[in-house]
């Protein structure tokens, strides 16, 4: 079960971009999905849609270690109104299958699922 | 002068975190901020309070480079609401300065100003 401050930061308004974070031949990359775009499945991934996503698919075939930072302005932290989590883990794309038909049917743009698997979730404010 | 369209990401509500990225020894590193804590100078560097940061301070020390996303869901993207920024520059950390003066008169509890110089900013969404 994932943590329940981040599965609210995930689904309380308003919608925060997520960043995700991989590692490029020439320095880190990083691309945008929203808080609203996430899924969680039943075995705790987090799934996104992929519309483009190609530099982030070709780094993960290379190195599938991934950091994500999740926010919420209006969720309480530790001390203030607002907070976020940096979650760690290994990604990969699907095309076809489970990850890739739930997001699918939700986001019928989408190429293919970004899916998460969770390593740690750290709430950082 | 900055892009109108990033300014604006910048000041609108609601708050979004803004994700900063620099190359760490063992892959890439990502810390947050606040929209609403960027402090835009005359000569169009982007300044954010450091509050602890030192990962990220060790990391541009090595390598200066540093992208950042900006986002906010209320502003009219290219088609639909809500846009982003990929901001790509050098940073320096100040603890003394005119970019220092700026971040601590409005953060008081800032021990430096992370101040990062634009290459470019492209929209994102």
């Amino acid at each position: 079960m994932l943590d329940k401050k981040l599965l609210e930061v995930l689904t309380s308004p308003p919608d925060a971009a997520v960043a995700i974070v991989t590692q490029g031949k020439d320095g880190p990359h990083v691309v945008n999905s929203w808080n609203s775009y996430a899924q969680i499945t039943e075995d705790d991934k987090i799934l996104f849609p992929a519309g483009r996503m190609n530099e982030t698919e070709q780094n993960i075939q290379a190195d599938n270690r991934v950091k994500i930072t999740i926010s919420n302005r209006e969720v309480q932290g530790k001390s203030i109104k607002g907070t976020g989590f940096l979650v760690i883990g290994t990604a990969e794309f699907a095309a076809e299958g489970a990850d890739y038909d739930t997001i699918k049917a939700k986001f019928p743009w989408a190429r293919a699922a970004l899916a998460i698997k969770v390593e740690s979730a750290e709430q950082t404010l």
